[in-house]
């Protein structure tokens, strides 16, 4: 493939605010890219960082790629010291990365007030790094640092510094918005007119294109490089990054696969909604609902209007087959969905209620009245279906009744020491009284224990059931305390997830709705009856 | 001025997954969108959905707009009826909204698969329906649905559709790319072809452009649209709307006056980011940190790289000054960050840390450490300050000590029972000991009253303080039940808000520790001593 796939979320995506990955984080996320198929996977910069230095020793011996190659980010040499005297630079060879990318100035402001050295020795520093990396065997390439500000401030030097790097023997030089603050047209004049003037982006002297999204652009920018010429993009995962982020790399692979039929991954594009969703919890940011192809949202449809359309005929509401990138078409049921939503939805989840006019209005009606006061079914799937159930059967499955329950935390002594939650649960279930105590690490842990502890004793299946992610949101309509508190809760059978939610003055309640409601469906989906 | 911003977060944005707005959250979200300056705001449709025909009732009364115009958003009348007989249009009258946006079908295929009529009916329907509400003396603005993608299907029909709406006297005809799959060379091209086939894109003839966010390119596809003539750009606020959602429209506007220096608003940019977040909190749809221009992290910096160049001229390292859009600069604290980025930060704080190597390594090191155990300071700057001042002073403040604390939470009876919650809380505060009992709808908010009535004995000023926001994520690296909790709170004295974050194998003990730093925080922003 002559097209480079080039990702940065170990390097660049991990200084996007509240990320913070272990080595054993990133030899996980650098296996997933791999799987997805990119051709180059930039793992940080050794030497600079430690934990760098660490994960590039680890990989050495822990990854074995199928498609992908190592590269260490790193920089130039300092003025006035001569490359392989350079501790930085060594780092980067200690390193043992087949490729290595360097950072170089290539707007001469920066040269003169950032680094404080002249425009002759940045050249110099670029023409030396990559000439002895060259030397020692290994590809290079150099991202030019700040090349759109340069290039508008002072083309001649900024389109020098790309020269060199070439002349010195990097196979590809990257034009950076360092700082985002480029648009589409501008990108694509400004790397039309560097090849026009270099001859350059040929598959000897390849052009590539890094972006930050500070104008919303960052994928259009990639792609204007593209059309101007370019055969490298460079992005990170899920668009992660420093202030806007980068590039989505999958929302730019997609677009290069999908609208310009460019085969530019090793691997199964349908594999990108799974990567990204695996990636957000390795980096445990919240997975952004509208990103666009692989997010949860991207390809839901909540209003009345569509859906009833949709029924007719998806492809007139679709810009694209979502499962070419893994991804589905999802309903949405909420009090904007008509009844022909809920009738799509239902048949999504195996019930067939065309022609069910009464149940559907029932359905819609009590949609309506539960979003009001606070719930979210769209986020709630397993909730939604319970409802469903209800309405059909006239009455939820009645696998148990609860009596009461309670949970008590208490901390004694200083900050530091720890507290202990215990939770009571008393219920009937197969027509016995049970009353079980739970421990946990909080009232919720301890209020699931004793929950699964009472209904184990009549439904083994239970232990099965592992609760595997708890949210929280306080709806602050009337501010702070008195406010309406939502809690969603994910639980797994270890095959697959579902979400409960509950709603509640109270977080406990909240909580203690969802995780009933979670056993319920949970012995439901397993074909269990109530005993 | 001759460019029209035209606003439909409270119609088409509505569309978002998990959105669900009241009629007064409509009033106070058309209220701040005057206040910004948008010319156009589509309040939703009426006669459709009850609660937009509420919406337009109540706006007539209630809503005095500075700047806007109220559009109503509807449909072009049904095939075989006459425009004033059909009950959908009439209620578009009845809500008398000076502007009225008819959606119509421009794609062939949707004539004839969704609307299912003929070609020339589908015309004739544009053509009564504009005519009726221009003969009604409103304004008429026409939503030329699937625009492009008809366009590339059949660019005769979908054109025709375009002209019969201007020559019935519609004032802009907006494209729209209803599935959002174009990409910025595509819009661009179609838009000039179809200025140059039919002469619109005057001032009579305004062209507008409707952009969805599936390619990730709805704001760059909106610019294409401008660059090739059009002089109206919809969108919504914080890019809501179904699936990947809308151009974000504050996004563009930003583009446009900063980047193109093409003056939009009536009302000033830097209203922006205040506009954005308060929008956030009445749809109570968390903010998106990455947001360009006005998100929380647009203009944060992180990586110690940058930030040691900061201090040497901020300019290099953004695309513009944060303040014109009301946004600020900021620099985060991170394992990443050096020294010179926790320099920054303390100055931003008001410490002056320059030459104190020392504090700075401490500091450093305790933020690491601190982060590997879950913590998240750029999240967090209260909490932050704490650290600092601990270090500079050798001990935090010590407005009192934490004997023990506990919260019960217990629900007799079934399902819709409400539970109760209470927390006792033991301290040592103005050198007596005090045991205070809290109730609350939940034991978060229990345990923040007790230590309220705890506090206000010895520290009345306490009272000003109220905990806003409340935010619990489970760090799942070890799945589940024995996993860490997160929890970030924030407290407002009325005037300004700041946020404590909390960690812990318990929710309760995590929020404890959030609320008591908070209080500290506090305590000591108002300048109060110790007693």
């Amino acid at each position: 493939m002559n097209f480079q796939v080039y990702d940065t979320t170990l390097r660049d995506g991990a200084q996007q605010e509240g990320m913070n990955v272990s080595v054993n984080d990133k030899i996980a996320i650098a296996t997933l890219l791999d799987e997805l198929g990119v051709g180059f996977i930039e793992g940080g910069w050794p030497g600079a960082i430690p934990k760098d230095t660490d994960f590039f020793s680890r990989a050495r011996r822990e990854l074995k790629f199928r498609n992908a190659v190592l590269a260490a980010f790193g920089a130039t040499r300092k003025a006035g010291v001569s490359a392989d005297a350079d501790p930085q630079v060594r780092a980067l060879l200690d390193s043992e990365a087949p490729v290595v990318t360097l950072v170089a100035k290539s707007d001469i402001r920066h040269v003169e007030r950032a680094l404080k050295t002249t425009p002759d020795e940045n050249l110099a520093m670029i023409q030396d790094t990559v000439a002895l990396l060259r030397q020692q065997g290994r590809r290079v390439m150099v991202d030019a640092e700040h090349f759109f500000d340069g290039y508008r401030f002072d083309p001649r030097y900024t389109t020098r510094a790309v020269e060199v790097a070439f002349e010195a023997g990097a196979e590809a030089v990257i034009l950076c918005d360092t700082n985002g603050g480029m648009l589409p047209e501008w990108v694509g004049e400004i790397v039309a007119e560097l090849r026009e003037a270099t001859g350059t982006g040929t598959p000897e002297t390849i052009l590539g294109m890094h972006a930050h999204n500070d104008t919303g652009c960052a994928v259009a920018n990639t792609l204007a490089a593209v059309n101007a010429g370019a055969r490298h993009v460079q992005g990170t995962v899920n668009g992660y990054g420093e202030r806007t982020g980068n590039a989505d790399l999958l929302t730019v692979i997609a677009n290069l696969e999908v609208k310009y039929d460019l085969k530019t991954l090793a691997g199964d594009l349908a594999n990108a909604t799974h990567v990204a969703h695996q990636i957000s919890e390795i980096t445990n940011i919240t997975p952004y609902g509208r990103q666009p192809y692989v997010g949860a949202s991207a390809f839901a449809h909540k209003a009345g209007l569509h859906a009833s359309a949709i029924k007719v005929d998806p492809d007139l509401y679709q810009h694209m087959d979502p499962t070419r990138v893994g991804n589905d078409m999802r309903m949405l049921v909420s009090e904007m969905a008509g009844r022909a939503s809920i009738e799509l939805k239902g048949r999504e989840l195996g019930f067939d209620l065309a022609g069910r006019s009464d149940v559907l209005t029932a359905i819609t009606n009590r949609v309506k009245d539960a979003e009001a006061n606070g719930y979210v079914f769209d986020a709630a799937d397993a909730s939604f279906e319970l409802l469903l159930v209800e309405e059909l059967e006239g009455t939820r499955p009645k696998y148990f009744a609860v009596e009461s329950w309670r949970a008590i935390v208490e901390r004694v002594g200083p900050r530091g020491t720890q507290a202990s939650a215990e939770a009571t649960v008393k219920l009937v279930a197969g027509g016995e009284r049970i009353v079980t105590i739970g421990e946990g690490n909080g009232p919720v842990n301890a209020l699931d224990h004793a929950l699964r502890v009472a209904l184990e004793q009549v439904y083994p299946e239970i232990n099965k059931f592992e609760l595997v992610d708890f949210k929280v949101r306080i709806l602050d309509e009337t501010h702070g305390t008195d406010a309406i508190t939502r809690v969603l809760i994910e639980t797994t059978d270890g095959v697959s997830t579902w979400s409960t939610v509950g709603v509640g003055p109270n977080v406990l309640e909240a909580s203690w709705e969802a995780l009933t409601d979670s056993a319920i469906y949970g012995l439901r989906r397993e074909g269990i009856d109530p005993r």
